[in-house]
């Protein structure tokens, strides 16, 4: 998508050199790092200059590219385990890495770079089209004059391009469709405030950011027409992990019979979690909670302390949005019930579905 | 309740000066205001160096006293007025304010300091007893081992002691029943993580301060045994207008089947108001979401930006429970269903309650 009318995505690549959005940085200062070799690149996924699976797949996969550019082979194997170590949950990192592999396995030698870059690219394009059709298909539902709540960010800065969540907003805006979201700034780490509400600005589309809080408010007064949400992991049965936060508005968008959406590509979902109990809640440090950082007006970065000292945190960085909560999932193949989900594993599993 | 083991109240009288726990700079330090004039009184009032209706009226009586003992009933008018320009939606203020005035009416002039000081410690002294109750009241739902979810701080930094929402907590504390109490932080404006934090940590309650998007997690997990908040204003049927997030903790608590209860004295009862629909919400200043202030790690208080420039906010400061969701109301006198609000104004209206 767009900073300041000029088309980016958040990984490429450029003559040998892979470019990345800096992200910690946003969205306060907009930066490109860039790194000239794959360990460079690694460096950049470990501290999350690039963060959201599928675009942190894509940086991989251009690693790899990098090490097979440099030194073949050899060289993508080091590659391999070094990427595989820096995120060692982003399931995306592990599926991008074995594409460009398997593709130097399968071709000769002597074309090892032109391969291996070819591959990276693809899984990229790939993406960023995955990422498009969810746009497609996700528009459908959106009509002109629609306010939608979406929580965290699920906007192409996750991804290569186009987003999750968002993707149906962009599509309905290309379409000259007037919408409003509300932006949840999503605590504690407040990716909506920072992120969707940057890419929004970015857009040009009417939005506003509001406190968690104020989303169940906004819901009872009837201007909340649809919920979309991204997902990190969508279990057989269709529960779904997301953000903290997710469940609550999926509850409350019940509460009020408000269409609740949530949007990802298949690789999101999970054949090995059969329910949402299989799927693990990591704990995150406290300081996310009892810190703030920010920048000051003189343009300094800090950090503030924010709650009573000595009082203990706790940090639950995902909940778990059960199936009969979720209105259906938006796909790059379509709109799918969360009760068919188990069908979907079994067309991927049967090769129906790439 | 107290402070390293002292026992404070949030405003009292001594000799001639009022002294108030400057909650502005809590929970970073703690210092002690004073007043030795209405006029300072009325200035701390203005400044919000003490909140909560309860405390606001008896800083308001104690300010009446002030003038009636310097300048008779000529300066307690005096301040009546500029008292009542404070903070004019301050309900308790009035009344506070009236009780002293009427007081000084019904006596003697030359009683006057003595009378107007009476009266004011007499209005402190009930509020704090009236709070009391609530604790006496609302203890008897809390069984040994509970854990008890809270919003926003209804404890009694915003009373004159005791509190109304944590009051209940304090009492079954108090009775040496061990309890946990899951503290949302409660954005925007964090009274939670700052304030309701520092008083559990100060009488030694075993709490977590947590993401207000957390709060659905723990009820999820089973966590949550209940849940108590306060109230800023209760229409005749049931409906309850609380802070910001107050009804999506509800309609969560109302999905998980658990119990959810508003504390609050009859003060807050408004007659005024048939039903949630005549309860205006406050939109406050979009700076409480975009800037987080707080305290550097070299204890410099400051406040930093941390949304997106440029991208708006929305911040309705109150939201309405409808009564439904609200299990009971503990009060004073006793737990009384939503429904049977109307009652209890018709008693009050007809002087069976005071």
């Amino acid at each position: 998508m767009h900073y300041k009318g000029t088309h980016y995505r958040t990984v490429w690549w450029e003559k040998g050199t892979v470019r990345l959005i800096n992200q910690p940085l946003l969205p306060f200062r907009f930066e490109i790092a860039e790194s000239a070799t794959y360990a460079e690149t690694a460096d950049h996924i470990r501290n999350m200059t690039v963060r959201g699976a599928p675009a942190i797949g894509s940086a991989a996969a251009y690693a790899m590219a990098q090490a097979a550019q440099n030194g073949g082979m050899a060289e993508a194997e080091a590659a391999e385990a070094v990427l595989k170590n820096t995120r060692p949950t982003a399931r995306d990192l592990f599926t991008a890495v074995d594409n460009v592999k398997q593709a130097l396995k399968d071709s000769p030698p002597e074309n090892c770079a032109e391969t291996a870059l070819k591959s990276a690219q693809a899984f990229a394009d790939s993406s960023a089209e995955q990422c498009r059709k969810i746009g497609e298909h996700g528009n459908r539902f959106i009509k002109d004059g629609m306010n939608i709540l979406t929580h965290c960010n699920a906007g192409w800065l996750a991804c290569v391009d186009w987003g999750t969540a968002l993707a149906p907003v962009y599509a309905a805006c290309e379409q000259g469709k007037k919408i409003f979201v509300f932006v949840d700034e999503t605590r504690p780490r407040c990716q909506g405030g920072r992120l969707t509400a940057w890419e929004l600005y970015n857009e040009n589309i009417s939005h506003a950011v509001i406190a968690d809080n104020a989303a169940g408010f906004y819901m009872a007064e009837g201007s909340i027409d649809m919920v979309i949400t991204g997902a990190d992991r969508i279990a057989l049965n269709g529960d779904a992990a997301n953000k903290i936060g997710t469940l609550e508005k999926a509850i409350c968008a019940k509460h009020y019979d408000i269409p609740f959406y949530i949007a990802a590509p298949y690789t999101t979902f999970d054949a090995e979690a059969v329910t949402g109990e299989d799927i693990q809640i990591e704990e995150r440090n406290g300081e996310e909670v009892s810190r703030m950082p920010g920048i000051t007006d003189t343009d300094e970065r800090v950090s503030v302390s924010i709650t009573n000292p000595g009082s203990p945190v706790k940090n639950p960085a995902f909940d778990v949005t059960p199936a009969e909560l979720i209105t259906g999932y938006i796909t790059p193949h379509g709109i799918i019930k969360a009760s068919r989900i188990r069908n979907i594993q079994d067309e991927k599993d049967n090769g129906v579905i790439e």
